[in-house]
């Protein structure tokens, strides 16, 4: 994950152009990809696919021909979408261009002007302090022209046809939290999905611009969209704060239920929707209303560092990465094998011990294997699943499903015929 | 409301009589205020209206005629509803008639024989030490015959039929907190309603007598009881605690839901249901059931100068009363304008951006009143009601008001139907 | 309860054998117990009854004959159902059939051996550490043969033949809490329901060794089991810890409002239903499925003296036997006597003053009799029972109940049929 960041970091990525194809290309290499474009003006529903940007080069430079500030030297200095221009202005004619971070003097801000044709230039503070009256000879050598937004998709077919979507935005620049880590567990689990014997779900990964882009994938795969059972956006998972769930819209759906657990778990925190933030926002959507959380370490918003150039590939440490990965690892094992089993024996305990389950010696406490064997044959009727059984015993899901084999191994416990050809995980979880 | 309180102040009132009467003229000064007389007699369900009681003096003097407790002084000296007297005793003969507060010897306590005759005075402690062994010419001059028991209402129309009911006990004497200030804030709420251009439901304003008062309107008044949809009892206004808000018995009516959200944020206190208190004891009671709440400061029973003497104009200060009625006028603006909403672009967020109605400029958090359009199209699915939208976003009533406004006038938000022709505030308060 | 407990403290009891009956016999002393005997080798679902264990004598001697640990001294000595043994062994070939509580060096552990044919002896590490190599004799004079397993049992009738189940195992040796707490309180239970002229429900005391006890039971009276309502297994009476009340697995049956309702009062605790314990583990069970809950006051574990000859007759208080045999006997109150009733003055509040059941002088808080009777006017709706009042009004049943009694006899209170002839105790309680 680290090597794939440290590539992707110094491209120039915004809602569309070069810069998101080079990203994909790089995914690619790691992962069968599949890429799409999409024209420039192509209505989706509520937006218009914007004019596709590209830059070639953009500064501020002395008369002297000094460049006080380089887009060669950092993504973040040029705002994003910024129009051509070529003048040469006085410091305050330029100022409503600059955009600074007082309270952090030697950061770079990040902004963009997706939908207004302006431009800007974004540097430190102690920069800007330092510039003379000018005049400056200003130039943004961007085009914004008729092209494509591009975004990548990958399936991973399942036994059912119902689809897990794992979603990253890929839309930032040089911005590590925000999202290359995001991007960079993404394309992890899909190699681990994609390497699994079988798969009860179908996955869909899919790497897009934030906001324009999965509402532009929403509007075109209707069908697809249509059978996303389960999903999580991925982002922000590196940074020193505990993960972070944020729920689906409804709160209570299955992947609400298997986030919770093991980040919970994890001890991290839990919550509530909001309609603020990331790709959820669009799949939550009152028309779409797919059960898509988020899976988050440090949110956007809460931290300084946040939409600056201080987010950079120092601030996401490795081990970061690699626990926010193994959460997901752990909420897809619970999407994949929560199921409902009934107890096969239900009259009274059955007698473990003639089974070789149960310790020889009584007297003393039961061992955390043989509890989790009694809390499986006490709840499973037919319609509690091995995932409430683990949130009633105060146990992780691994445990309770390795009780269900042990006791399934020993005639003890049939999975129960699933109500939903979906599968119980998908319960309440179509969109309406 | 000053004024209101500092006039009506010195009235001797009781549940009977001439101080009602007088009380309910001021009112009327304000007002246009029904005054309904109701003969002594009348049947009131489990109740018989009293026989009415009036005092033209009464006194406790020593043989040289120094009155050494006078009505004149304080009404609170003569023990309500006392009958008639007019005999000389020794000190220790008139012990069991006199009422003091050991734990404030500077206080006179409040004390009522509606039901019960007989007679007696109430003192200061401090007054019934100095006393020497009498005897005492002690004369109770009232009369207590067949009249009438009377209250005031007004009715202010609305759209609908449908009605909220503000109700406000006037039956106690010199006691400021209880209940010249609900009496206060109920005629300013009444003057405010008469001033809105157009109401949604038709406002009752009632001042009557506590339990007997309620109850007889109760009684008289089926058709009109069986058209409260809302209602609050108006009491205990003033005084240094927080604003309390008592629930109606079904604890989860419309008016609950509004008063909740207001009294909270507020910085007050919600309480559950009991059947002790104001009037709300009858209104909420099996029979009639209505979704009367019960807006306090400073309740009954939980301030040392409650129904003593020092529940005077000094304990009430005037901006208690004004955050009083600002809540109240809160939670009445939620019930005329709760609605459910109906966002008419679902699918993925609405481009705000291109209506005027986002920033031009990227990267940075939204604003409040972008986050409150936001949440009120996340959750406008035709059902969720504006107050719902304002609990889950945290933010209060108005600010997502505005944003409904804001947004229908984008054309991207829809009212509603109400499902129930009484509007869906009025879901589920309809009596059982 | 002290001086059962004291004549049943040194008998050798087990899964079966003659100490279990000894016991039983002492039981029936106090109460008209039944004593049933199930031939080993009987089927009981998934258990088999095991053979009947008896011991004559059993020690470890050094080569003089000297008895470094005796049966006869402390029954824990012996490992339950160890098999016959007599040979001569050095201290090492001993050693992996020594049982101590390194911890608590001066302590006997408790251990048992069931359902694994071996032999074990336990014995405190002082005295461990104190023995030479050897060589020992050793000595287990034991039988281990098809007999019976016994259970005692008393049905006391009521006006319903459905059924409260008291349950208390008695299958442990020389431990005062673990469980000959449990088997007095029963045993007074039963004394005070006999004494009783009148029960709403039929009781039925078991007294039965643990898991196979309950098992067997279960298997043999299915018809009696489906009469069960409500039950509680009690167990672990003494100790100095609060009262503890385990949840039935459905966690709100009667018997656990009831319970929760009264032990929260005391000031105890209430758990959540988990499936290791005592025999609610088999009462719970899916396939059974009946709602016993279980009363404890230091539960299995939690305290370092269980499962030890610590667990000795000092370590059970004679407050604290009557503290859990009283809150046993308000739990049986309430699914006595809890019922829904109707208030016949619905419209408004009822004048109490007319009838005498309010204070004739206004002005005054109300006291907790006039407080539980308007609880109980504001509620009975004809659904809502004594208990659901008494715990909206925080009052404990009996003031409830009370006040029900008195509105009653003056004509403002009816009791409402029961809408199921079990009565509205066990609504919800049968087993699915």
């Amino acid at each position: 994950m680290r090597g794939q960041m440290e590539r992707l970091y110094p491209i120039c990525r915004s809602i569309t152009g070069d810069g998101v194809r080079q990203t994909l290309g790089i995914i690619a290499e790691s992962v069968p990809l599949r890429c799409v474009g999409v024209a420039s003006g192509t209505e989706a529903h509520d937006w218009t696919v914007n004019d596709e940007w590209n830059v070639r080069d953009a500064y501020i430079a002395d008369t002297s021909g000094r460049r006080v500030v380089d887009f060669g030297e950092h993504t973040l200095h040029l705002v994003s979408y910024s129009v051509p221009v070529r003048a040469r202005m006085t410091l305050d004619e330029l100022r409503p261009h600059l955009h600074t971070l007082p309270d952090h003097p030697d950061w770079i801000p990040y902004r963009t002007t997706y939908y207004h044709r302006t431009w800007g230039f974004c540097l430190t503070q102690r920069r800007l302090d330092e510039l003379d009256d000018g005049p400056y000879d200003v130039v943004v050598d961007s085009t914004l022209e008729p092209g494509e937004l591009t975004y990548g998709e990958l399936v991973i077919p399942g036994d059912s046809e119902e689809e897990v979507l794992l979603s990253a935005h890929l839309c930032h620049p040089s911005l590590a939290n925000d999202n290359l880590s995001g991007i960079a567990v993404a394309t992890e689990l899909a190699r681990t999905l994609a390497a699994m014997p079988r798969r009860r779900w179908t996955y869909r990964l899919l790497f897009a611009p934030g906001t324009i882009g999965s509402i532009t994938w929403l509007a075109r795969n209707p069908q697809a969209a249509s059978k996303v059972r389960h999903g999580l956006v991925l982002t922000g998972l590196g940074g020193p704060g505990p993960l972070v769930y944020k729920r689906t819209r409804h709160a209570d759906r299955a992947v609400d239920r298997a986030a919770v657990h093991v980040v919970t778990r994890h001890g991290g925190e839990v919550r509530d929707y909001s309609p603020y933030g990331y790709d959820e926002r669009q799949y939550n959507s009152l028309g779409f209303d797919l059960a898509v959380g988020r899976l988050t370490r440090t949110p956007h918003g809460e931290y300084p560092e946040y939409h600056t150039s201080a987010d950079d590939l120092d601030y996401v440490k490795d081990d970061e990465l690699l626990a926010a990965y193994a959460a997901a690892v752990e909420i897809l094992d619970v999407l994949e094998n929560d199921a409902a089993y009934t107890n096969l024996s239900p009259y009274g305990e059955p007698q473990l011990g003639k089974r070789g389950l149960y310790p020889t010696m009584g007297g003393k406490s039961a061992s955390d294997v043989v509890m989790a064997m009694l809390w499986t044959l006490a709840y499973s009727d037919g319609t509690t699943t091995l995932l409430e059984v683990a949130d009633r015993a105060h146990l992780g899901f691994a445990a309770i499903r390795d009780a269900a084999e042990r006791l399934e191994g020993a005639g003890l416990l049939a999975r129960a015929e699933d109500p939903d050809p979906a599968g119980p995980g998908s319960a309440g979880t179509a969109p309406e």
